[in-house]
């Protein structure tokens, strides 16, 4: 294959901008086929922000089983994306979808199954991963350079979101629409990113998360999680959407150093000798192991979802690896799904999760639901500049 | 007065370090006139480190009932301050202590009623307060400049400390000899400073304390907190005695901007406008209010035990108002007693905690002790460089 074919679903805030990137040639090897929206105000946005021949449906599955794609990519809300997942692999379709990967561990364990089976080229939209000042820590961490690690500190508050987004759509912020609220859809991101790069998802999750806190939502747009790791490591979570300007800082602390991703700035604390041992070494009471501070300096430019889209693009075209492959998309959502039990028990959650028992507790949330959205604008927002 | 008689009692790392400040001049208005130690060998250092005709006692009552002293140092182990406050106030003395104020709520209290009767001058070696960055910090969020504050964010991870520091002395870092770890001995100040510089008590705590993580130790030298405060501001502690380089990172939230002093500066984010406000009459979406990023100088040099001494001795003979009074001293003790007990009993606690309980509590932890000191090298550590 080298030109492949590439359908939308869902043409909201984020699928918008994808169709524009495809449909402008900014993605090697793909074009922009066909787009599928049950909205009649995006088919004619659609068509009037295009040029060429693409194919429209407002019909999911005529899109599926009519549109001539290779590829789909699914920016529908939450929801749907394993249910959709499942179809297009059902169909023989590469499958590039928006994160998160569900909203419930269960079934997008269930999408990872089909995936498997399928054996399509299947990405998720972590485009953090594509950041350069990420790729580095990882390979920092991963490298042995850090040396064991002993806390993680991840702070970010940096996505404000003001009441006329929560206002655009009736599904955003709901238990019913959207499952969750800044930790699946801002934050998510972030929590991928700790758990990619550190190798490591945490065991054991103590968590507080505050319903609409900062604006008028039934989710939470507030939260702080406590993470223990199988070596004893521990670490903080830290994210919201009521704060300006915020912050964007991750500190990796470890037997051989720390970093600190702050500011688009890697700085990495290099220590001479291992801290372990210079515990029982040295013998003068007070004193430190030395240590060099290094600034990193990191060559790219910042994460996008072009980079993801051309490396998903790349991957079918060229058997390119995935630098996000759809799979790993789970463990950012159970995660995710964690922090909701624990801050709804009042207790600390293990990892892994029940799932069954998660969804049951979701689907408590959604009947037992009294909250009415007021003031709903249904309109499409421009993400330029947002994760 | 015009010449303060200052007796100290209590020659360890830090009394040793108190003795040659007052013996060399250093405080103004101040004279070291007599010295009480148990320990033969710091009566002999501070006969041959001092010069004058300083009174040296190895019993504590004969000090105080017979040294000609006005004021007194009390530098010992925590658990003695409150009772030998209460001792110094009975015979009229003013009285400086060491932190922490206590190593549980009930006597620090008691120990505050018995200043009150007196009505000599109070005061506690919370040097942090001298800080001109946490000053300029309180003054920001004092004067309403900060707005109502979100969160605050506390990581105090750079007093590193070896084995060989918990080696140095029997008491240290156990239950019955100091009550606790980096809670009460280093982090104290940052508490202090935590509620002094917002003005707040946290009105519950949820912590995890890991006893003996990174050392040889009963108590514990690694802790995360999560505060809840009465406006409903959250919060996280963290602080640790095991990671090297450490952080030392106050990060506090507001209304109209944020407030970030880290590596001896102070960086204020200052909104145009009350984020509460633009939340509720911007109508676009994606958008925040504006802010400016301000780096506040600050003047004078990093706190220092002499400021407080300086300050009590001002306070002594001028009348001149306590930057730390010691009455203030139980809040962080509280704060610590708090983490404790949430930690112990693995449950959200509530303040002002109850004190008889929590007495009891740590009465257990002393009883049921089973931990042997190993390597006590009784050894004196010199403390320039620490706080």
């Amino acid at each position: 294959m080298s030109l492949v074919k590439v359908g939308v679903i869902g043409i909201g805030n984020i699928g918008s901008s994808h169709v524009q990137m495809l449909n402008r040639g900014q993605i090697e090897g793909a074009t922009l086929t066909a787009i599928c929206s049950r909205n009649e105000n995006r088919i004619e946005w659609v068509k009037n922000h295009t040029i060429g021949d693409i194919q429209v449906y407002k019909d999911e599955e005529t899109f599926l089983n009519e549109s001539e794609i290779d590829a789909i990519l699914i920016a529908t809300p939450h929801y749907s994306h394993p249910e959709l997942a499942k179809k297009a692999f059902d169909k023989g379709m590469h499958v590039l979808i928006e994160k998160p990967a569900g909203v419930y561990t269960k079934n997008v364990l269930e999408m990872n199954e089909a995936a498997k089976s399928c054996g399509k080229v299947f990405g998720i939209m972590y485009n953090q991963r594509a950041n350069p000042l990420y790729q580095k820590l990882r390979d920092l961490i991963q490298s042995g350079q850090l040396g064991d690690i002993k806390r993680t500190n991840l702070i970010i508050t940096d996505s404000y979101r003001p009441q006329s987004y929560y206002d655009s759509s009736k599904w955003r912020a709901t238990w019913k629409g959207e499952g969750g609220g800044v930790l699946l859809n801002q934050a998510l991101h972030q929590l991928d990113i700790l758990q990619w790069t550190t190798g490591y998802m945490p065991k054991r999750i103590r968590a507080v998360c505050s319903l609409g806190k900062y604006h008028n939502i039934e989710v939470e747009d507030d939260v702080t999680a406590y993470v223990e790791y199988e070596n004893g490591a521990t670490g903080v979570f830290i994210t919201s959407t009521g704060e300006v300007p915020g912050t964007n800082r991750f500190e990796v602390v470890g037997d051989r150093g720390k970093v600190v991703v702050e500011n688009e700035e890697l700085i990495f604390y290099q220590l001479t000798q291992s801290e372990r041992e210079f515990n029982t070494s040295f013998t003068g009471g007070f004193g430190k192991p030395e240590y060099r501070k290094i600034n990193i300096p990191v060559k790219g430019e910042n994460a996008n979802h072009s980079s993801i889209i051309q490396n998903w693009i790349d991957a079918i075209i060229k058997g390119s690896p995935l630098l996000a492959p759809g799979e790993e998309g789970v463990k950012a959502v159970e995660i995710t799904n964690a922090i909701y039990l624990s801050s709804w028990l009042n207790q600390p959650i293990e990892l892994p999760i029940d799932v069954d028992f998660y969804y049951e507790k979701l689907q408590e949330k959604i009947n037992h639901s009294t909250f009415e959205k007021q003031n709903v604008s249904n309109v499409t927002l421009d993400v330029t500049g947002t994760h």
